[in-house]
């Protein structure tokens, strides 16, 4: 292995007679040799000081300040070399870092370097993942990631495909439904089927009402499943719904559970949902994005009891499991190539049939896409790395260092918790001095509702840390913090507790 | 700015009382340096070899054998340092090079070293470019970009997105114009809707196809346009088609006209498409994910002329440009805020509307994603270091090298094209010695349709080149040789028609 070896910039011999040849050689050296210099930056600026505690999490500038710092304008002429890699700098430098331990703001934080590796592998190598013929390591590869994940899931056979994003993901799950349910739907469209219902719980996330818009079904055929106080879907109305919707003439044919709802955490009754699911001949998908990793996990993993008697299921590595961008899968249980017959178009330049190896290795038409970007690679190699032992000690890690914050908020005036978390994220608000024992004043929703953002604002301002906030279903505005990087230490749990309280004490 | 430092495996001190602390800052370090190392790997495996014209573009295995070598399975402890270099060098090994001189396979080729940095960069980064907040500069980035792209389109204002591949953009295309056409399909879904029509030719990609399938409109509700001998859209053809789409019952809503069709590289006539598209009131789509580069060229713009009248345009800087995958656009003419009221969802977990600044710089609701790529930042740094004068140039220079090889060819016997090239994709039948004079032989088809298979066969378990092969429409099996990377030389052009006759001439 020529792992030492170091790319120079050596300049193709001068020559009085200029060619095309010497041209294309002198552009390779100055290209690999700009790419060396640029990898620096990016390991400095990129890597190393965008996971150090003591950086910040944001450099906040506002959009007019930032046009004018990055000078973004396309114009006729190229740049050089110096100012070029000047830009590389001030795009790490006024980008928020996602891999930094205070970034709490999203469902994804922190780094792993295996699965860093990876990415940067797949974007040097520039595969797209339609055949055997140019993409043989990631047809392979991909097939035993998804069969790996499968058999967390409990399942010894079945199908699926990387999708670039969970959205995405959801929408594949409630086509291949509705094309189980009817197939004619591929070639006559929606007028060929009854009106279609989808059941989903208040609290699952936006992507239901995206793909019900796009598959041409309709958000208001997407029944909304009352959820229990700490967001979990309740089976008796999801039962009532149905019979609801099919009173109104109305044909249930897919059923979305979610597994670690985006705000709470919230996990609904999967069992019961099978049920319920089971007894009207309806499509199950669970959308795990979140939550799925908690397979990992043989101390939690009873979270998503019943997962295996889903149809379909939406899983996001590249949340918990720090795979970085994009990295998601949908799995279904089905194996008649339903998501081949549901998809593919047989495009004869790409899928021809006469070609030398077997065919069935071309798995591309089982996508929507074209072009797909390999997704397989980054978790692959994070998983040998790391051992299903090892991607289970951080899972178990997330779940006792959320414990820990929450132990710690209890002991502080002014935490108050939405509902006890059941996974990695913890809702609540900050009620600053100045509100605390005044719940009973009629503004004092009101004033609350306006603290987080305010909090937040001046968070971002000093770049110390990033967390959301949102209302939800009649609750104010509250923090959700995340926590799901392994890299974090009670310091830096400590730290957000001291910063929320230092930025709001004189709200 | 520091891109002198390297990043250097320094354990933590060791301690007695091993903390929590100390673990994530050993961590830390092996990761930097396992990164660093491996990135020495990349760039000499899948940058310096993978680009030198002495190395093989493939390493044909049959997929048992890869298996074995790759020793795929995931398995409960993780691997050593070594161990996963060595992995990283054998996923180099044994993928297909894109980037090499002699990859003729696909619409994209060849490496950009900017366009390849700025890849790097945003892997790091892990951004989803959802909101300001979180993806300060690539929200404005992204904003500069499209606003480039619009303009060489002829467009001073518009809307657009980055999109994961060009299928993705054209089904954006087809649902923003459903909901122009028919805004209650949102809420309603298709049974709202009169049968929705679509018109493509014959040699449009197939992305139509799934796109209708997928929208729930049905692929028996596209209506094929005929074409010219060289792969044209028949104006008449359409105009006719949407007379007896009316007269079925069905509702004409959508012409997708194709600049650079996938075979044959083909620009319909998109001037003569729009006078048809207004008469019938229909939203004109024109799918430019291949041709639409060729804006960049003074001297070949006019293959494309015409588009500024479109509604929407789907154009794949990751073909032509070089970027590398994925990097896809939808642009619109369209000023009303179409692609977010067809698509927003509004969550609130995101899209806070309480916040501290601009919320229309948070795009990302315009998107069926939720968590999206950044696919700006290659495509600018690209731009900023190339140029437009340097972006055209190299689309100018491949068009010479078409002609080049087109001219060469003509020289030679056995060589035959399928018809005269107007882009850079080069169609032609190799007809070996054994088969030349004898057109008129009655299994002259079916020996011929054997020829480009066995010979791309040979080619791969060489490993000398790769270009790819399909029938179309009664012509049985021809190679279509694309031609697009500045890097490419004339020698290997003439080595390109060289391998080919080697490789076919006991045929």
């Amino acid at each position: 292995m020529s792992s030492t070896i170091t790319i120079e910039c050596t300049r193709s011999k001068a020559t009085n007679g200029h060619t095309d040849e010497d041209e294309v050689d002198m552009d390779r050296s100055l290209g690999e040799h700009f790419l060396s210099e640029a990898v620096k930056v990016i390991l400095e600026e990129a890597v190393h000081k965008a996971t150090d505690v003591k950086e910040k999490v944001c450099e906040w500038k506002d959009p007019d300040q930032l046009r004018d710092l990055l000078d973004l304008e396309l114009r006729e002429n190229g740049e050089s070399h110096e100012k070029l890699l000047q830009r590389v700098h001030n795009i790490a430098k006024y980008s928020v870092k996602t891999s930094h331990p205070r970034f709490f703001n999203q469902l994804f934080a922190g780094v792993d370097y295996h699965a860093l590796t990876g990415r940067l592998l797949t974007e040097t190598l520039n595969t797209s993942q339609y055949t055997y013929e140019v993409a043989p390591v990631f047809v392979l590869m991909e097939e035993v990631v998804l069969r790996s994940l499968r058999s967390r899931v409990g399942w010894s056979e079945g199908d699926g495909i990387f999708c670039p994003g969970g959205s995405i993901s959801n929408m594949y799950a409630m086509n291949v439904a509705r094309y189980w349910a009817f197939p004619q739907v591929k070639m006559q469209g929606m007028w060929s089927v009854p009106r279609l219902a989808v059941f989903t719980s208040q609290e699952s996330h936006y992507s239901m009402k995206k793909s019900a818009a796009f598959l041409g079904i309709g958000t208001e055929n997407i029944y909304n499943v009352k959820v229990d106080e700490s967001g979990r879907m309740i089976p008796e109305d999801l039962e009532a719904k149905i019979v609801h919707a099919k009173s109104q003439g109305a044909y249930p044919f897919f059923v979305n559970a979610t597994a670690g709802s985006t705000v709470q955490g919230a996990f609904d009754p999967l069992d019961r949902i099978a049920d319920v699911s089971e007894r009207n001949g309806m499509w199950m998908h669970v959308d795990a994005a979140w939550g799925g990793s908690v397979l990992f996990s043989k101390k939690h993993k009873h979270l998503i009891a019943g997962i295996e008697r889903a149809n379909s299921v939406t899983w996001n590595p590249h949340k918990m499991l720090m795979t970085g961008l994009q990295c998601s899968v949908i799995l279904l249980r089905d194996t008649t190539n339903l998501l081949m017959h549901c998809h593919c178009a047989n495009a004869t330049y790409l899928f021809q049939q006469d070609k030398f190896y077997d065919t069935r290795l071309d798995t591309g038409d089982k996508s929507i896409q074209c072009g797909r970007k390999v997704d397989c690679l980054k978790l692959w190699l994070m998983w040998k790395a790391t051992g299903s032992q090892g991607l289970s000690d951080r899972i178990d890690k997330a779940f006792a260092n959320t414990k820990y914050l929450v132990e710690e908020m209890k002991k502080r005036a002014g935490f108050q918790l939405v509902s006890e978390p059941q996974f990695v994220n913890v809702c609540f608000w900050f009620v600053p001095p100045s509100l605390r024992g005044k719940e009973n004043d009629p503004i004092y929703q009101e004033k609350l509702a306006k603290v987080a953002p305010l909090i937040k604002e001046r968070m971002m301002k000093r770049g110390s840390m990033m967390v959301g906030y949102q209302p939800l279903d009649g609750r104010v505005n509250f923090f959700r913090m995340v926590i799901l990087s392994p890299q974090l230490r009670h310091s830096d749990l400590d730290f957000f507790l001291d910063e929320i309280e230092r930025l709001g004490k004189d709200l």
